[in-house]
């Protein structure tokens, strides 16, 4: 036994795929444990999602919800944070590829997270963005804040028209708080910028096959979200397929609504990571964990938030939110010190505390299991509990005080379009 | 005689190219005045450009010193903002050219601003990016941060101390800045987040070929900076050439400054609308105006900010600097006003009232002209004025208490990199 197997066998090493709740929640349970700890991730930040649609629409900067990895863990002596692609794992070998770099591993936590998916049609992508990452949201600020410049020049009302209609596509919590922001910064906060346009006039259409909105919720919540989302002018429009989106805007049934703009928030895919760990996949792409949240016959490999499919509770798979992802980081970091003290893994159990969703100013609904309501005070709890788990003092205190602002004055702080405007059809990409 | 030129003699067309302070400052001062106002800029937003080197150093966000151009200017209803790329002047026929759309004037200003300069090197600028717009700062910041995270994953010494290595072209004030910023970024923000890295290892190094930095203040003024930069750890090398910037560093006379990120803060070149004026420019390509601001020949348009060269006054150009923009702009939108009444245009005169420039935390020079100062006051004075200027109540009060705060704590709140890392050589350009 050679110098570098004894020193392996004192301190094991995990690697950690992803800094999101999943991944940074494991770390931060496991910092200076006796494990040598690994986090690779694609940006140098961690992105509290939840937030990302109010950097779509304006209400904050991007920095405001995003925090370096390596900072909120500078005090895990025993974890060290790389910038990585991964490429895929290598469960025979037990290693992970990165290009042309290998990371061996003795315990693997995959939390990789999801994108959005388009049910098959991709190419409906470049016209309907999603909100996953900080690039997708600030691709439909530019877009939403443009399509105001565009319809200042519009030529025709019908190109006046189709330049003011935004369609958001899936009635879940994101769905629906994209829908009442991007009415709210219509009516509100842009109203009086313009000349030729009347920012009141903006259409917002919410769409979904579901027959009521927010389906997870219970259906007096869901009825109560839909008058929330009325009164702020958003057409609810449930129960309606989707055909296609194209650059005219998007065909529902047998009707096309004219749209410069459309977010997509419906449907998700478990990153493509997960065919790599060779075990069974739902149709999300999601990893079939075992209850112990490791893959089957791998015990040093688990699989958490997202990416994960977990059904061994309720019969249903959890839902892919962030108390799921956090309770499964802390638990999967358990479950391998437990190992490592020669501890048998515990099987994992969700703490569902309840669920809320924003619909906007003042408005929201909040199912807390032992009581469940909408309007005001579900919006106070909703702004309450996102700050405290809102990462970091600093961004704490500044969303904080941005958020008192807007709500003093209806104006919202961050409306910088990056790029530059084309006024034909949807902007690109970040182009210069 | 039609109705259209009936209506246009009543209210004259102010065209004016160009959101900066030129540009803003020309269309406040004419504000519901009886002018017709149209404002071109290629972005939505107005830029503090003093204070970007911050957002290229994580200190501030992008939306912190951005405000809608739009949203600045809202109570003067005789003006109208239109997001557009302007191609060319036609004097001749007095009308400005923005691809398949054409905009008559009857009076023009043209506030464009300048671009840096590589001196005839434009190969250079994809190793050392400049600091005008926006996307400019971001691709820095993203560079710098990324260059801390290749240090921590370096294979050898040699590779991490190019990684650590910063050289900042050009000791002018953003040069100056920029040096002090990243000195601290790394000695202090960053210090105690990386593994295998002492950020107080980073070399910052100033280059420039003039005797001494800030030259166009007083030599005392100039030596306190040098002092200042100094106690930052920042090598200070003036009096030397450089001879070419390339994916290995600089080359300083015959020497190599190994260096894997390069910022570039000397020489500014006009936009290159100056051209199609068709009047005289200088080698920096600004264009020689009259005493009045017009330009020989065409009394209806008048040149004003960085692309204009105004010598009538000491014999030496105005620097490029926000004073001499913002008198610009007022004073020409003051002549486009006497015109219209039937006054003589005036000739502009620069109330010089100093200048000053920032090293850092607790550290700056200031030339008040009956009073020269550096250090602590210097650098509360410069504070002081930054956020009377900067645009927008909430973004004085936000950048105020984002000072503060760094001020207490010594972090940086920006520190979110867009884009995706490569670990070889310097980063792709908004890369997904």
């Amino acid at each position: 036994m050679n110098a570098e197997s004894v020193e392996r066998k004192k301190t094991p090493r995990l690697v950690i795929i992803g800094g999101g709740f999943g991944g940074l929640y494991a770390a931060k349970e496991l910092a200076n444990q006796p494990v040598s700890m690994i986090l690779l991730d694609r940006t140098n930040h961690h992105l509290f999602q939840p937030l990302l649609y109010q950097v779509a629409t304006a209400a904050l900067s991007p920095g405001d919800i995003a925090q370096p990895i390596r900072h909120i863990l500078k005090h895990a002596n025993n974890l060290e944070v790389v910038l990585a692609n991964v490429d895929r794992v290598d469960v025979a070998n037990k290693r992970v590829i990165c290009g042309d770099r290998e990371v061996f591993y003795d315990y693997l936590i995959v939390a990789a997270g999801a994108r959005h998916s388009y049910f098959g049609h991709d190419e409906w992508e470049q016209f309907a963005p999603g909100l996953k990452s900080m690039e997708d949201v600030l691709e439909l600020r530019r877009r939403i804040l443009f399509a105001f410049e565009a319809a200042e020049i519009a030529e025709t009302p019908e190109e006046r028209k189709k330049a003011l209609t935004f369609v958001v596509v899936g009635a879940g919590p994101t769905g629906v708080e994209m829908a009442g922001a991007i009415a709210e910064l219509a009516h509100k906060s842009l109203a009086g910028d313009f000349h030729h346009v009347n920012p009141r006039d903006a259409r917002v259409v919410l769409v979904d096959a579901a027959p009521r909105v927010l389906p997870a919720f219970t259906p007096g919540l869901s009825e109560s979200a839909r008058k929330q989302l009325e009164q702020l002018q958003v057409e609810v429009r449930t129960g309606v397929m989707v055909k296609s989106v194209g650059p005219d805007g998007v065909h529902v049934g047998e009707e096309l609504i004219s749209a410069r703009t459309v977010v997509w928030a419906a449907g998700n895919a478990a990153s493509p990571l997960g065919k790599s760990l060779g075990a069974e996949l739902d149709r999300a792409g999601r990893v079939v964990v075992n209850e112990d949240l490791t893959i089957p016959g791998h015990p040093d490999v688990l699989v958490i938030g997202d990416m994960a499919v977990f059904t061994h509770q309720t019969g249903q798979p959890l839902p892919g939110v962030c108390p799921v992802a956090m309770q499964m980081g802390r638990h999967a970091a358990r479950n391998i010190l437990a190992t490592i003290e020669g501890r048998p893994m515990s099987p994992f159990h969700y703490r569902d505390k309840g669920q809320m969703a924003t619909i906007g100013r003042n408005r929201a609904i909040a199912d807390l299991k032992v009581v469940r309501f909408g309007g005001f005070f579900a919006w106070l709890s909703w702004l309450f509990i996102h700050l405290i788990f809102l990462i970091g003092f600093r961004n704490q205190v500044f969303v904080f005080l941005q958020w008192m602002w807007a709500y003093l004055t209806y104006s919202k702080g961050a409306r910088l379009i990056y790029g530059v405007f084309k006024p034909g059809g949807t902007s690109g990409k970040n182009s210069k």
